[in-house]
């Protein structure tokens, strides 16, 4: 009856989903992992008579802290907890059910005391810190522990000691390019706290545009902005907003290159005198201040006192990177300059002009920080170096005594997997510096470059992928289990999306505006074993963004590290090592629908043009899939392939690895090592497992 | 084969498919419908080439917003268009082909002229308006214009004259009582921009927080809005952002009652003399200000005049509803005052107060607004009239002399289908009123009172249905056909998700949270038949909200005016009239999932405490679909009911519209249908379609 069989198969679904779910309640689910945690077998049960208090001596950024994470559990589990509206000072009953106990203000500095520990038995969860910085890490890792079973919610039994790694976890925010309006900045920084990330560096201006709102030179904004520009007032939002949440805001002016906005402004502190208009394309470009003329400096000292005055933290950034020195040397005057002052490289002109704003930088008792180009022989060493060339420039600097924050293997706008990014450490064994060097390693920082990014996609290229990240900086160095980390940042990928971030939720919507329609089921079977181009294939060949393109498009719906292809490729390793027969099921039930899939885009494509450029790629799946298939039925048959065939099948496989939509398909790999397993080759043979083997006997 | 199976499968879904797409590119798909619309057969491709140029004498603001429709023309098409990357006063080619010819600038007043022409043929797009308001709306027509087929995206050629029915066609956004952050506000401006609705009402302080930041009262903001306020930078920056869509900004500053804020700040104004605290509750309040005192006045001068310099629209709303007068009865002071000036009530009083603040207003060159309690004898004519309480009201001000503006109908907080507030007219056939006195009804305005909205809920509950309230005061009286609105308020709908907002996609992230997992399908399956409590129904019983309660659960991911209970009772309306054996399939496949979908809840269930007032909804929903099959089965077999199983299943109907979690299935209705046509009930057999009778025969 169909109804038997309908009952039987919700009864299949419901074991895989309580599974499914038992993980989803596993306390080990923490990111970043904790320094240490042990169980108790007792359990907090959260009720409506939960109620934080706070004592010691904290900063009074706690308070308003401790009211969100009343509200947050409430939203959480829907249990109305409104007889606590906010924790206030008046809160200091030991007694209560959460009770935050702490030592002293915490400052937003470097190397600032972030530990904390935290004890739930079923009468009490205490947290217990040094600084309020510390507790309020301790409030996210309570958020994460909340979990439920039919008895109720509750908070598992435990003791964590936890401190991180690093002390500098941050995460560059690129309004420059494309420009981010303050509530998406804002809950960037709800999810950076949540994951305990506490900088946030700021790009202020690029050469596409100067984004902030300076008294002194109107004609920043007033000319080189398009109107896309931060007030001062929004500026003291962020900054706060940050601040209550245990965040370093560290801005960026990048002198001397990057620096076309400045000179659609104020042309006669160019090197090369003309008139610019804001570059519209992305890359890097010739403009450059003229580091020969006082005049820049005078700029530069008013400029950068201003936007110190509203950026309270100790690192000024005045980024120093990718300049072509190019108007430099077609410059008569600078290269007379130089002649008469022993100067031999652009290099060394650029130190010169970094020795000469560091001043105004110390003037205004802020440290200064720059990219790796700026690391030469001559700059103090106490200018911080965010290294993004690579390792071997990063130890150099701390070898030379520079404090140093890594970004390089962080650049998580190159739409690289989260694994790549995890195992990516500061301070690896094999790095060739001294215990004391290592002291001058601040930690690191993922970048989120504004190339091609916007307020709708952005959240997708940071999370989850950024969390892998913040456990790398957070978390002990041998903390490395690229599968576990992957089961927990399914977890934190929800947690995050209930803060507002829409890396899950964009999705649909731009798949419904490419179909033009409600059911797209068709595009998103294709897009989940997509990704976009990586590292800086994106942005070449015919396709050459501006700051006005669309990124509406299947680049832009596609997003990286895909679960689906990583998921399918163990599937396919782990059949042709074992030969399970379920996964064989599974694995072609996967091929059937990849398959068939094309048809139904094509439905799709006749209403979308904006789909022809996935065309291909959709074919190419129904092709590759239907060549797996083949595969495995001569696997299941005992046989090897012709040689015709694998010669078809390879140039198949090879056709389906070409862009389409500036995206590539993600399961050609798996599918090559099907055809391997059939193609009785010598080479690949011998690499195959002795169940394949066998099964050709 | 399973693959042919699957392969047929594909070609029905894409047929389905086929015939929903050429209904999403129905040229008549627009809201509001305009005046006339005329094909002509042709049609313009959409493609790099497309250039908008602008003549005439316009205000600037179309600048801003043809330089929008360029950038949303290319995300709409993935059409690069980045050559114009803004449309300025340069681009005045008549040749080109987007052109825009705009007669004089628009005011933003009551009664301008938002007329415009459109006219589309291979060659061009010509937009023809006496003002850029026209001309906005013309764009916002053309955007949904935007059709495609297997050759590229194109507008279809036509001509369309079109103009709106009332001037004043409002919506109202109350973050009083719940804060909304400005990008909330500016994702709604957007909204009601592309279906042409030009006010915006905004509450500005309520008994639950002054909104507003003062500059001569700071303690209002200081003491009343919990942190949740706009800034005077922020004003600004709405009023600008609504100015540049041709949208009106009317502020309210509710007094005498709704003054608890007020009150909080200063208690020296109140009638009842005590220290205040912020209402924490939502309903009628009993603080009141105090009209004999004189000092009153002086404040709400003061700060009247500073609301009114920040927006300069002419309208001011002072509020004056729900008075409950209870203060001014127990106030000696009162009470003496009122004997000693012949004021027999507490409304006559509160016209005494109106006629008081009105030269206020007028001093600041606005006109006076409020809602319909105070309209009372003695109210001068030049104050505008709103109503919610009735019709009556309504029409009794319009006759009296006032301008007046129609909100009973359209309370979108009430959670009643699109259908209901699209058929309530401002000015039906039967209204008993003179064309000379209709001339006085400005239009109507839709309002989202705040309770029950937070901004991650409220965009579901203004979209889509307050399109169809859009058209009702756009488009001409006549056009009054719900099956056709329905049909483009769901193509209407995926138009504003690309705007930003998040009727849609909300839904995704809140099932995510409440099943703590990714797979919610069991949980969607029955949120999809539910609906929030309607009318005032929320908020009673064992669940009284304050401003702290979580808006996370059942009713806050169920959403108004569900379209598959409304599909599913015109099935079955069909089915009882025809016996079509397709809809009977269908029918019996949807019941069959209902009944099955409880093990999957209950599943879910088990990890999810916040789901257990659910249950009685999904059990009911099990067990009320297991009796339409019966009763379709008896249908199936020419057969009546028993007696024992029609009281046994009219017992469980019954039970099936009890609440669960502040929402009530919406499949009670069609069910209890089916059961009628099989109770063999002589009442309900004579109403029953000839079809069913001759199946028994």
């Amino acid at each position: 009856m169909l109804t038997t069989r309908f009952a039987i198969l919700t009864l299949i679904f419901a074991l895989i989903t309580v599974n499914l779910f038992s993980q989803l309640n596993n306390i080990y689910s923490i990111v970043p992992k904790p320094f240490s945690l042990n169980t108790n077998g007792e359990r907090f049960a959260i009720t409506n008579q939960l109620r934080v208090s706070v004592t010691g001596h904290p900063d009074h950024r706690i308070y308003a802290n401790a009211s969100r994470f009343v509200r947050r559990m409430a939203e959480r589990t829907g249990i109305f907890l409104d007889e606590q509206g906010f924790v206030t000072a008046k809160d200091t009953n030991s007694a209560s059910s959460v009770l935050i106990v702490i030592k002293r203000p915490g400052k937003l500095q470097l190397r600032e005391d972030e530990s904390y520990f935290i004890q739930i038995n079923s009468k009490q969860v205490q947290v217990r810190a040094e600084t309020d910085l510390g507790a309020m890490h301790a409030l996210e890792t309570l958020m994460q522990l909340v979990s439920a079973d039919s008895s109720g919610y509750y908070l598992p039994g435990l003791t964590i000691n936890d401190k991180p790694r690093f002390t500098w976890r941050g995460l560059l925010l690129d309004p420059a390019l494309h420009f981010l309006p303050v509530n998406v900045i804002k809950r960037t920084l709800d999810g950076m706290a949540a994951v305990k990330l506490n900088v946030l560096h700021l790009t202020l201006c690029n050469d596409q545009g100067f984004r902030f709102e300076s008294k002194i030179f109107p004609r920043l904004q007033q000319l080189a902005s398009d109107g896309n520009f931060y007030t001062q007032e929004q500026i003291k939002d962020i900054v706060n907003y940050a601040s209550e949440r245990g965040i370093r805001v560290v801005p960026e002016v990048v002198v001397p290159a990057h620096t076309t906005a400045i000179l659609v402004a104020y042309p006669e502190l160019a090197t090369l005198k003309k008139e610019y208009t804001l570059q519209r394309y992305f890359g890097v470009f010739d403009p450059v201040l003229d580091p020969t003329n006082e005049k820049v400096y005078t700029f530069l000292s008013k400029l950068f006192t201003e936007v110190a005055g509203l950026f309270p933290d100790q690192v000024f950034h005045i980024g120093g990177d990718e300049n072509t020195g190019k108007d430099w040397n077609n410059s008569r005057q600078i290269r007379t300059y130089m002649r008469a002052n022993g100067i031999d490289s652009a290099a060394a002109l650029q130190t010169l002009f970094n020795k000469k704003i560091l001043p105004v930088i110390t003037k205004n008792k802020k440290t200064m920080m720059g990219w790796d180009e700026i690391f030469q022989p001559g700059l103090p060493e106490d200018v911080i170096i965010q290294s993004w060339r690579g390792k071997q420039a990063f130890y150099e600097s701390v070898k030379a005594g520079h404090d140093a924050v890594l970004s390089n293997g962080y650049y998580i706008d190159l739409i690289q997997p989260a694994s790549y990014h995890y195992l990516n450490d500061p301070q690896p064994d094999d790095a060739d510096i001294s215990a004391k060097q290592a002291q001058h390693i601040l930690g690191g920082e993922a970048t989120m470059w504004g190339e091609h990014v916007t307020p709708e996609t952005v959240d997708s290229r940071i999370w989850p992928r950024t969390a892998a990240i913040a456990e790398r900086l957070w978390s002990e160095k041998d903390v490395r289990d690229v599968d576990d980390m992957y089961r927990r940042l399914d977890i934190v990928s929800l947690q995050l999306e209930q803060l507002g971030l829409c890396h899950l939720s964009f999705k649909n919507t731009m798949l419904r505006r490419l179909c033009n329609g409600y059911d797209t089921r068709a595009l998103q079977a294709l897009v989940d074993v997509i990704e976009p181009l990586k590292i800086y294939e994106r942005n070449q060949g015919d396709t050459m963004y501006t700051i006005f393109s669309p990124y509406t498009k299947l680049a832009d719906v596609a997003t990286p590290d895909q679960a689906v292809p990583r998921i399918f490729t163990k599937q396919v390793d782990d059949f042709l090592q074992t030969g399970d027969s379920t996964l064989e099921t599974e694995i072609k039930q996967q091929l059937l629908k990849w398959q068939n899939n094309h048809i139904a885009f094509l439905t799709l494509l006749r209403n979308s043009p904006v789909l022809q450029e996935a065309e291909p790629l959709s074919l190419h799946l129904s092709e590759i899939a239907a060549t797996a298939l083949e595969a495995i039925d001569l696997i299941q048959r005992h046989e090897t392939a012709g040689k015709q065939w694998v010669q078809q099948k390879e140039m198949l496989l090879e056709t389906a690895k070409e862009q389409g939509g500036r995206c590539e398909l993600q399961v050609v790999a798996p599918i090559q090592k099907l055809v391997n397993a059939v193609s009785g080759d010598a080479e690949t043979s011998s690499t195959e497992s002795t169940w394949l083997v066998s099964t050709r006997q």
